[in-house]
């Protein structure tokens, strides 16, 4: 009988990224996953440069690295123990409750409005929006912040036609579908595609996350009731910040077979 | 008017992440969007050592990075085009169609058992399953493979007393939730919750990706109809193998006001 945790545990040597960030990424995973705990105690440094088959020099970095980001405490004598607290739930998109839950999200979020320009439709969003490549559109960036934390970045594609009643002014206040259905729209389906991704430069600043770290992706289309595209939205989340809940009832669970 | 594309694009010398592997990863995540097309140019060494403001060597390596890995081709005179075709669709668990998408999930894909064994329960899993820690339950280790190219990594908890039906030889043929309702389980509700993460050394070498790559990330508990936990999945997938399609209708639709 094997405990099955912190098993199978490696560094691989052929990879770009640094061996000590390599420790750090999985300790900060262990961590952040609830599998260490509060208050539990890390290996010490010759335990990791053991373990990982690493120097102690490179041990000590990836400890101090989880220290700087306050993931754990480092005490003479007592050694290193976590110091990270799982948050207050991450806010979940809950697909049952989608209505309470967005709304909630909406509320107790505050929008920054970054960028509003026109632009030429181009790959892959002529696509997405089933326009000719060039058709002008409307293309707005917004940064969502809880407690001054950012938690997600949106950039929205929208066609002229049905963009007339966006302002900078409202699109702080409204939320963007209102503004789209000002314009005579009604609302019909949205398609939604959830990926993940990393964060490259620009996202990692807007985002306040290090280059690299995983990003929560949605991709969405939402039509009118004739089927027609009337917003293209790429959101991605910190995903220690946002999270999607579904939950699903049998019997479409019974074809759950995973 | 601005395209609003290949804009911002900058990288951060305080990053453990090579500068070179940095570039590399967002020239790939442009690649793979869409956002570059087959076919088209890359900036030369010159112009993405200028853009970026790195030296030619560093320009070239990411070159030489995506070109090693079959997204990009070099050519003398030509210069360098993207070689990456969008694969036919990755897999898409969609909620609208749960059934139908999971059955052909599992109707097209290889399942391969990599572990098997009792553990004690843990945290977090004690929590999920609401057991005690030290609880023996059955932890199953499996990879699904699609044309053999691995798809998703599952870990799965099971309480022994409902996993009396799983054999290393039926866990290969046969449903893991209907061998569960063999031990007279009638399956209630599933709760799930989708997030990002990192791929680590482990993850890395079963997947076939490289270490820090983005993974799709989906912790899943499954209850009775009595509201007991039976079983405890968390699974990793390839974003570029597999994504969550999601579609909403309105009335739904109107609270999604991002």
């Amino acid at each position: 009988m094997s405990t099955g945790n912190h098993e199978g545990i490696a560094v691989d040597r052929q990879q770009a990224i640094p061996l000590y960030h390599q420790i750090f990424l999985q300790l900060r995973e262990e961590i952040t996953s609830g599998e260490r705990a509060f208050g539990s105690r890390l290996p010490t440094e010759q335990e990791l440069s053991a373990q990982f088959g690493v120097s102690r020099i490179t041990a000590r970095r990836a400890l101090d690295e989880l220290a700087a980001q306050d993931f754990v405490e480092r005490k003479r004598r007592v050694g290193t123990t976590v110091a990270f607290r799982s948050p207050a739930k991450p806010f979940q998109g809950d697909i049952d409750q989608a209505v309470e839950s967005l709304l909630n999200f909406g509320r107790s979020t505050k929008v920054k409005l970054l960028e509003m320009e026109r632009v030429p439709a181009r790959a892959p969003i002529d696509e997405a929006l089933r326009v000719e490549a060039g058709t002008p559109l409307l293309r707005v960036v917004r940064v969502r912040t809880f407690d001054r934390h950012p938690v997600g970045h949106f950039v929205s594609y929208i066609p002229v036609d049905v963009a007339g009643h966006m302002t900078r002014a409202n699109l702080k206040t409204t939320p963007m579908l209102a503004l789209i259905e000002r314009a005579g729209v009604r609302i019909g389906a949205a398609h939604q595609t959830i990926s993940a991704t990393l964060a490259d430069a620009a996202l990692s600043a807007v985002l306040q996350v290090d280059i690299g770290s995983p990003i929560l992706r949605v991709s969405r289309t939402v039509e009118d009731r004739q089927g027609q595209p009337v917003q293209h939205i790429l959101a991605q989340f910190r995903p220690d910040k946002y999270q999607i809940r579904l939950d699903l009832h049998s019997p479409a669970i019974d074809a759950q077979l995973l």
